[in-house]
């Protein structure tokens, strides 16, 4: 049986000898949950530095450090598409997060629509998750979750040079495997995924006025939210990652 | 805002004029959730007889009856892919049945394996979420749930011609959009996906021995079991999709 070993995203600088004092939570984690003792190895990650080897030292109810042995992954760039959703349900979000985290991506930006039935964001939980699925996906980078913005403020700030492929559920799009047929080895994509009850009318021309953005049908069933932003990039990864092994021959 | 009609699978013959007394569930659903009243439109479908457009008359809290009207989609054949996967944890099952309905899946099938980490699987439990996600992602049909069996049953009654793709995490095969390249139109394919804890080395090498197996790598990160299933089913259905456009042209 693959038992993972146990991975933790740590902030700072990682290097061979130094020793970190642990959060609470970490503390909690190790101890109380995983059942860890002084001794035990971890590793320890980020994108700035790689992953370590650590070992847990002085591990008590409310306090433990992790001593850094070797390092047993060079840090290495991950780029990724972005992806801008409305948020939907609690979990339904959460979902979002921890799957788009799974698959590579970059960059979360919650976006507001006039149809998202959600006001609030709570991007501390957001970027939670997003950790705790990096660390049980082997990433090396955290992706970025961005303070939620509007649909008009995403588009203004939007770097002209990354396409932006909207998840049309009104059908204007070709395929998504034709969109991205012939594309470089290393594309800087972001997909648009909107709420439940779709774009308005005007919001979808807004969108699709725009240079780099490209309305893509993602097939003839209505996904909905969260299912719309794992196909898309599951099918970007599938295609792109064929894209890469071909390059490479 | 696109207001999603309200569609019930209503198992049964669907014709024009007769009067279906609504049960229990459906009766709470109407009146209670969505607040409809006697003479509101509703659907009603099955993989039988099509969709049907319906009258809610004579509802009550307890009482209920549809009066078809017209047939608004004619049945028709849904083929596609098959779905064999180990039980993870309630909300991540409720999830892969939920997205693989809405992804096309034909069939659901259960399986236990030797680092399965659930022992029960509630099958009625697992229809009524794959009925309510084919009533919202427009499908005339509802998967089929096979009781839960063993990987080895498994084997022993899949069908020779059709293909079944294994996400073998330990990276023994192809990508899956290799796999998929030079298909044809409509293929009859299936897909395997493992426990948390991935198979054990006998349970792959019996898999793979097998000559409609084929292993298939997922990508580079560890995805969880559910994530690797609505992957899996995404790519399959962009690049099948695409097949399937590219032969009618």
């Amino acid at each position: 049986m693959i038992k993972p070993k146990t991975r933790l995203f740590m902030e700072g600088v990682l290097d061979a000898g130094a020793e970190i004092a642990l959060g609470k939570n970490h503390v909690h984690f190790l101890g109380n949950v995983l059942r860890l003792r002084s001794g035990d190895k971890i590793s320890l990650f980020n994108g700035d530095c790689g992953e370590w080897s650590a070992t847990v030292e002085n591990l008590s109810k409310r306090h433990g450090v992790a001593c850094i042995g070797e390092q047993v992954r060079c840090p290495q760039p991950e780029p990724g598409p972005w992806l801008a959703f409305a948020p939907v349900k609690k979990t339904r979000t959460d979902f979002i997060v921890e799957k788009a985290t799974e698959l590579g991506v970059e960059k979360l930006i919650p976006i507001f629509t006039r149809f998202t039935a959600t006001a609030r964001v709570n991007c501390e939980r957001l970027r939670a998750i997003s950790i705790e699925a990096a660390e049980q996906c082997e990433r090396l980078s955290v992706p970025e979750v961005s303070e939620p913005c509007s649909l008009m403020d995403l588009l203004a700030d939007w770097p002209s040079g990354r396409k932006l492929f909207i998840g049309d559920e009104k059908g204007g799009g070709v395929s998504l495997a034709q969109a991205l047929s012939g594309i470089e080895a290393v594309p800087e994509h972001g997909f648009l995924i909107g709420p439940e009850g779709g774009f308005a009318d005007d919001e979808l021309a807004l969108v699709t006025a725009r240079d780099f953005c490209q309305s893509v049908d993602l097939g003839p069933r209505i996904l909905r939210a969260e299912t719309a932003a794992i196909a898309a990039l599951s099918v970007w990864n599938a295609l792109t990652e064929r894209s890469n092994r071909l390059s490479q021959h």
